[in-house]
C-alpha cells in the first residue's frame, strides 16, 4: 500500500480484454496513474473470432485501437508491450521494451488455447483465440480448397475437405456451424469443379453433450441445427492424436484423415512468470480472494479468465466469459477507491445475465436465468448484445453491415487470402521440436 | 489459331486485375475456355490501398475475390497460381503448381514498383502496391510511434516520427495527404506524450511539379492543399540513397534522418520470363500492336499497366491507370470474337475520362477533357467514382461507410497493427544481399 509523496498510486494493468478496459475506464479521473500494457495495440472481441476464421468479418472490425478507448483520460499511458516476469519482490515487471514499478498490479491477460500437454496436437491444430490466429485459419480453409483442386489422390483430396472442430463449448459450436454455412452457401458457387458433398465437417466434444454448461434443453436444439447443417457431432469423444494428416479418437481406434483441425477444447490462464507464492486452481488460473487480490499477494490482483474466485454461488470459480471479466474490472475500479480511501473493499457478486451461442442463420440458443429459448429471436438476440458489446461506433456499424449483407446474399464476402497460412514452415517446426 | 476438335479455344488469361476481368467478365457465354491465373485469390482495387496503409479502410473492403466476381460464369476456372515461365514455342506456362496449355495468352500482370536499380532503396523503402504490403505500412506507421516514445536520443526520436513519400503521383500525393490528417487527427490524440510537431511528412518529385501528368491548375492547387496540411512539398529534388536511418538527396547534399520512407517513384511493367522475341518499352512494358497483340507473336497478348501501345494519341503509350486496363479488356474480348470469326480485329481507341487525386477532407482535384475543377465538389466526385468501380456491393457499402465515420469523427478507426512489420528482419534481409 506505498505510494509516492504528491503522486498518485501507480496501477499497472496488463492486458485490454473486457476486464482491463472496465477497469482502467472506471479509474478516469480517480486518483490513480494508470498504466495499461499489452502485446497488441488492439481490444479484441473474441466472441466474433470465428467470424473472422469464416470470412463474414474483417479482422480491423472486431478489433479496436486501445489508445481510442482512453482518448483524453489524462490518468492513462499505455504501452505495446510483451511482459517477461513479475518481479514482486521488487514491484515491477520486466518486459521486452524495459522495466516499470508498480504500486499495485493487476492482471487481466485472460486466457491462452490449453492442448493439455499434447505437443503433436499443438504443432498441428489451429488454435483460435487472437486475430492473426484466425486470420490464419480462414487462409488454410481457403487454400485447402485451392489445393484440392490441384489433388489428383482421392485420400488427399478429401483430407483437405474435411474440418475437424474439437471442443463443443460455444466456440465449437459457432465455428462449426459457420463453417457448414461457407460451405452450403459460399464454397459450393466458388468451386464447381470439386464435389461439395466431400466436404465433411466434424464437431467432436468429450462431454456427453455440446454446449455442456448449458441447459439440456439448449445442447439437444444446437446438436440437432449442426446437424441439420451436415456437421457431423460426435460426443463422448475424445481425441487422441493428430499428425497433420489424420486424427485419431476412441483410444486410437478410429480414424479421419484431415489436413484441418480447429482445436477449441479448453483454456488456460495466461500465466506470467515470477509470482512463487501465488495458488493455482485447474486451468492455470489463480486462486484470488473474493475481491480478487491474487492469494500470496497484497498488492497483485487478478481479473477475468486468469482469476479464481471461490464463492457461495460458483464453488469451482467462475466461467470463463466476457461478463465475468466485465464485472470484475468494474468491481476492482471500485474497490481500489476503497482501498485507497482506507475503506473495506467488497466482495465480488457475479450477476449471470445468462448465456448464448450461435449456430446459424434465424439458429442460435439463449439461456436466461428463467427464460430459455432457441431460434430466429434467439439469434436476433444474439446478434444485438454482441453489437451491444462490440467496442466501437464504426465496428458495430461495419459489423452489422456485413450481417445484414450476408444474411440477404448467403454471401461471406471476406474469403481472401491475404496473408498465406504457412504449412510447410508449420510442419518444418513441428519436426525441429 | 489452333484450336482442339470439338473444344473452345482456350484462353489464359495472368492476372485479375482491372482488365483481366473485364476481359473475363466479356467473354461469358462465349465459344472461349478462359482460366485466370493469379498469385492472390483476391482482386486488389489499388487506388484505395493508401488508405489502408493510413488506417481508413480495413483490408479486405478493398479485395474481392475472384471467384465471386465470375460466379456462374460456366466457361471460367480460376487457379491461385504464380506463373514462373511462359514457353511460347510450345504454348504453355509454367507456375508452382503445375503447367497449363493455351490457344491464346493475355498477360495482365499490370505493374509492380520500380526503384530504378537503387538495390539499397529497394531494401529499405516500404513500396504500396499490393494489401500486405499496405498492411506493412500501416503497422510501421504505428510501431514508429510506439518506438517513439520509448526514445531518448532526440535525433532517433523524431527520425521515427518523420515519413518521406518519395514520387509526387496521385499515390505520393494521396498517401501525404492522408498522413499529414493522420498526424492532425489521430496522432496528436493517440500519442499525448509526443510533440506532434515533431512529426514531419515529406513529399518529394524529381519532375518541376507533383501530379505532373495533370493540368498545372491541379499540380498548383493539389500542392497548395499539401502545404497547407503541413506537409513539405519538395520539386525538383531527386533522392540519391536511403540506408534505413538517412535519406540523402539533391546529390547527397542535404540529408534528412527518417525511419520511414514510402516510394511511389514509379513502376515498371510485371513482366514474366520466356518472351525472347517481345520487345520492351521504357519502363519494361511490352510492345503491342494497337490490337494489344504483343509485337513478335501471334497469340499471345498484352493489357493495361504492362502493354505499350503507340497510337496518333498517345504516341509514347497509354498512361498506366484503371481505366487503360478496363477499356483494353473489353475491347480485347471483342477482338477475340472478330478472330474467332476470322474477322479483323478493330484497333484500340482510349477514351480518357479524366484524371483525379484526392488530398484530404473537402480536397480533391479533378481534371476533365473540358472541365477542371477543385476543392469540395472534386472530392465528391472522386469518392462517387471510387465507389462506382470498387468491385463488389459489401465492399462499396463498408467503404462508404468508413469514409461518413471517418468524416464527421476526424478519426482513422482501423489503426491497429494485426501483424508486426518486421524491421530487424529487413535489415538483415539487406545485409544479407
Amino acid at each position: 500500500m506505498e505510494s509516492k509523496q504528491n503522486q498518485f498510486p501507480k496501477v499497472i494493468i496488463i492486458g485490454g480484454g473486457f476486464g482491463g478496459i472496465q477497469l482502467a475506464k472506471k479509474l478516469k479521473n480517480k486518483e490513480a496513474d494508470v498504466l495499461m500494457l499489452d502485446r497488441h495495440n488492439y481490444h479484441t472481441f473474441q466472441p466474433l473470432l470465428y467470424q473472422v476464421a469464416t470470412g463474414g468479418l474483417e479482422p480491423d472490425s472486431i478489433a479496436f485501437p486501445l489508445r481510442k478507448v482512453f482518448k483524453h483520460q489524462k490518468n492513462f499511458n499505455f504501452r505495446v508491450a510483451d511482459v517477461q516476469q513479475i518481479i514482486p519482490t521488487e514491484n515491477k515487471v520486466i518486459t521486452d521494451i524495459g522495466e516499470y514499478s508498480y504500486d499495485y498490479l493487476v492482471l487481466a491477460t485472460g486466457s491462452e488455447t490449453n492442448f493439455f500437454g499434447q505437443k503433436e496436437i499443438e504443432h498441428f491444430s489451429m488454435p483460435m483465440k487472437t486475430v492473426p490466429e484466425a486470420l490464419n485459419l480462414r487462409s488454410l480453409i481457403l487454400q485447402n480448397f485451392e489445393e484440392a483442386l490441384m489433388e489428383k489422390d482421392a485420400v488427399r483430396k478429401e483430407a483437405l475437405m474435411t474440418f475437424i472442430v474439437v471442443g463443443g463449448g460455444p466456440t465449437g459450436v459457432e465455428t462449426a456451424g459457420a463453417l457448414a454455412e461457407l460451405k452450403n452457401h459460399v464454397l459450393v458457387n466458388d468451386y464447381p469443379e470439386l464435389d461439395i458433398k466431400n466436404m465433411k465437417i466434424y464437431l467432436i466434444e468429450s462431454d456427453e453433450r455440446v454446449l455442456s454448461p448449458f441447459s439440456i434443453e439448449a445442447s439437444t436444439k444446437a446438436k440437432d441445427f449442426l446437424e441439420n447443417m451436415g456437421v457431423n457431432v460426435l460426443v463422448k469423444t475424445r481425441v487422441n492424436h493428430y499428425d497433420g494428416d489424420k486424427i485419431t479418437y476412441n483410444n486410437d481406434t478410429e480414424t479421419i484423415f484431415t489436413k484441418a483441425v480447429i482445436w477449441s477444447a479448453g483454456v488456460k490462464g495466461a500465466l506470467i512468470p515470477g509470482l512463487e507464492n501465488a495458488e493455482l486452481a485447474r486451468g492455470g488460473r489463480l486462486k484470488t480472494t473474493n475481491y480478487n487480490l491474487v492469494n500470496g499477494y497484497n498488492n497483485i490482483f487478478a481479473i477475468g479468465d486468469l482469476a479464481y474466485m471461490e464463492t457461495e454461488d460458483f464453488p469451482n470459480g467462475h466461467p470463463g466469459v466476457a461478463q465475468v471479466a466485465i464485472q470484475q474490472g468494474q468491481q476492482l475500479a471500485l474497490n481500489f477507491l476503497r482501498i485507497l480511501n482506507n475503506e473495506k473493499p467488497h466482495p465480488f457478486d457475479y450477476f449471470d445475465k445468462g448465456s448464448m451461442a450461435t449456430i446459424g442463420r434465424n439458429k442460435a440458443v439463449v439461456d436466461l436465468k428463467y427464460w430459455k429459448f432457441q431460434g430466429f429471436f434467439a439469434w436476433l438476440t444474439w446478434m444485438f448484445i454482441h453489437l451491444l458489446f462490440l467496442v466501437g461506433f464504426r465496428n458495430k456499424l461495419v459489423t452489422l453491415m456485413n450481417w445484414i449483407v450476408n444474411y440477404f446474399s448467403y454471401d461471406r464476402g471476406t474469403r481472401v487470402i491475404i496473408r498465406k497460412f504457412n504449412r510447410q514452415s508449420m510442419m518444418e517446426e513441428a519436426q525441429a521440436k
